[in-house]
């Protein structure tokens, strides 16, 4: 069943100002983009180039005064989602060249940091069992709270304070995958379910299907537990949220509001 | 004039253990390897990868036991390298694909934290000329000091400490240029005049030669002074010193000993 | 002339809940209370004890539901106001007893992470030129921002981020003096000048003046600029902001809104 | 049975330089030094002033060259050690003054930041039980690791890395009971067991013996479990480690060799 996608976000420039927008569900073989309508205010210069690892597109904006973004999309997932408790994790000499960089650190991922946790809460299981735990234990020990975190806040802090929200559940899930040497990705999406509604994001673990051929594939783990896999569409994906946020000004913006709607398609 | 580099490094692994190696000097046109030479010790796995940005190899690994490492080269460097002074930064909406996850923060550089300062200090420059200036205020601002960072110190704490080595040096470096939305990245390197002999880390730029056609290109430049961009050798690069480390070992080692020696050729 | 002060804030406590509440002028022998009224809801228990270093007093509370303080005072200030250029620093070993934990690190104020940017740049002053040193230094360098800090920013974060309100301006100052072995502490306080009006925060720091005897004494200085020493009253004082706060819950509280007004008496 | 305590530490000052000593056994009721001889090098200046809270003495010193610390002593313990388990926590509103500047954070103690985990996790507990389940958690999750912390590492570090020396224990174990509102402080001590021996630290915690009159004592707890309660030496005590150090250098110092041996008198 598709789902309903509206997103509407709007922002003041005082001057000349690059922007990055990054806000429509990716054009990608795991999910048909049934229909969409994007609608950007006037800009001095507008230019789509691809993003991060081709998923998805980036939006460069050069604009002054107002500045309004109205998205609509209907977007059918067709991804598998196989029970992750059945997946193995590949030895690291047997990752491919694209995974690696994703079992390194990053700005708000310091996995390095957490490998004693990690070894010691988690060290007797393996891939997507490991990966199930991990989904649990954050689930059991954080608290989602709106406001409770900022543009600062690192999986480290998160993991100390114990609460957050999306973003940070997903970056303490990615610093446990890699703490593991299990690649572990950030995914902005829409999703059903998200409350409140707003821009989500997950991680993305890869890991081996032993029952299909190829080596590894990404898979969609949600630490807050409100997003499905198999209704999840994706906008982009980074190492972590510092790669792929819905807006990136180069300079000064006043943020003004933002409206996001997702559903299942009637 | 050629540069002739050795290094050797030792180390332990108690148990078998997957590493990732990356030390030798990169095969990409703006430098020759004449001649090389790469001994490592048995291995019960042994493979190559393109490293990131497909700028040299990264080794992995699975091994126990004594572990070394014995790698000679001859390398030229044919590296265009310009008066910084005349390079222009791009637009970021002109920034190509490629360049545009260097302006992001990483791991290290959190360059987010330093948009104030960057404006204030280096604000009514520009281009080429900005980072000179970064440079400079860089080499007269920090002390070089061995031992007076670890693993987990970033950009921030050198920033505040005002002593390091080249990897602290050139997180700095990187920070100053990405909050002025100049992409900025790490390379790992050898080069003559590293003072002591070592593994040496340099960052790059991305500006523009209003000379030459096509839309920006990679410069070198070293905040510590010790290395040439004309007789630098690079190994690899990354995001920062997280994404291109000589060893990444995941799981435990002993490290044993290093020694690097890189001479002009006789 | 006397200073007239008033300050009102409410909160709401859902359950029982302890506070403490710190937010009269202090009476002690450098400035003189004429007149002062401070009202309180009822509460489930209310107790006075003497505040830090018995500078002012903190109120214990166990209250619940709608709480409102509501204070009005007229203070006089008869604190000595030398020129800090004047004033020597002391030698480490002649401190008093009780300046000694004044140069300690705190919550705050990290002071050993910032020696060598001290010394470097304030390494040939001395006493009370180098304070003034000090004080110009973050006066030309920061920027005074409402709403550029939170409760967890450090002193470190405010000397990377250039921005700060009245807390961060003090944590600084006191880093600074520590790191050259001068007591500083934080001081709370009411002053004319304060731009929004709001409770202020200074430094003062532990120096000499050769012209009396004695062994040194605390003396006002506010990188803010905004308060003078003479027109400033004290509530309390502490090691930095972690001990001197208008009010602490013990508890959650729900903070409703607060108004201060601190003038020249007609 | 009385302890037997040997100490010997050596460093050396390049210039005429400030040194802060604390290594002597306090003499305070709760153990009696029932002889001890401190043989320090000859110094320019050496004072000695009471430490914080006036338990044990401080030793100003300012000397240049080689400088080496000798101290043994004879030690009885007369501590009462009644069952943690017994003991109540106090309302804060009825904290001694004396206690209050225990609850709040400091250096190396960030409580603030641990509210939510200790709530959650200890949250149905109260007072000395309370207590010996937070100690008995960090006993359980870290692991006592030497090397694996340096001067700048804060109980939030530790947290994260669960690993750490006494120090790091001590910070953990004064955190979580401040975030529960009981007041907790650093004891810097000796004790035999400790093993590699060495000067010791552990944690004091503020609760009251229902059985006896007064409100409230200060009660030792050792996470690392290496020191008995009733065979503690107390050097000093602070609000953490940034407070009682053996050795604190105003300048530069190389530290030579320290050598420390504690045990039960034959």
């Amino acid at each position: 069943m598709p789902i309903d996608i509206s997103a509407k976000f709007a922002f003041h420039l005082d001057q000349p100002t690059d922007l990055l927008l990054q806000f429509e569900a990716a054009v990608i073989p795991e999910q048909k983009v049934l229909s969409s309508n994007t609608v950007l205010s006037p800009a001095l210069h507008t230019a789509r180039v691809p993003a991060q690892d081709a998923v998805g597109e980036r939006i460069w904006v050069r604009a002054e005064g107002d500045y309004n973004v109205d998205y609509t999309a209907k977007v059918e997932i067709n991804r598998l989602v196989p029970d992750l408790a059945s997946l193995h994790q590949l030895d690291p000499h047997d990752l491919p060249g694209e995974a690696v960089e994703y079992v390194f650190d990053s700005r708000y991922c310091q996995a390095d940091r957490m490998h004693s946790f990690v070894m010691d809460r988690f060290g007797d299981l393996e891939g997507g069992k490991k990966i199930l735990a991990m989904c649990d234990w954050i689930a059991d020990n954080f608290t989602y709270e709106a406001g409770s975190s900022n543009a600062t806040t690192t999986a480290l802090d998160t993991f100390v304070e114990r609460r957050g929200i999306c973003r940070n559940y997903a970056h303490v899930m990615i610093c446990f995958a890699r703490a593991s040497t299990i690649p572990a990705r950030y995914v902005s999406c829409y999703a059903p379910g998200v409350n409140p509604p707003d821009f989500h994001a997950v991680a993305e673990v890869f890991l081996n299907d032993p029952t299909t051929p190829g080596g590894g594939a990404w898979y969609i783990v949600d630490p807050t537990g409100m997003a499905r896999a198999d209704q999840t569409a994706k906008i982009g994906i980074g190492r972590d949220a510092a790669d792929v946020s819905f807006l990136t000004t180069f300079g000064l913006s006043k943020f003004k509001s933002s409206e996001v709607n997702v559903s299942e398609s009637a």
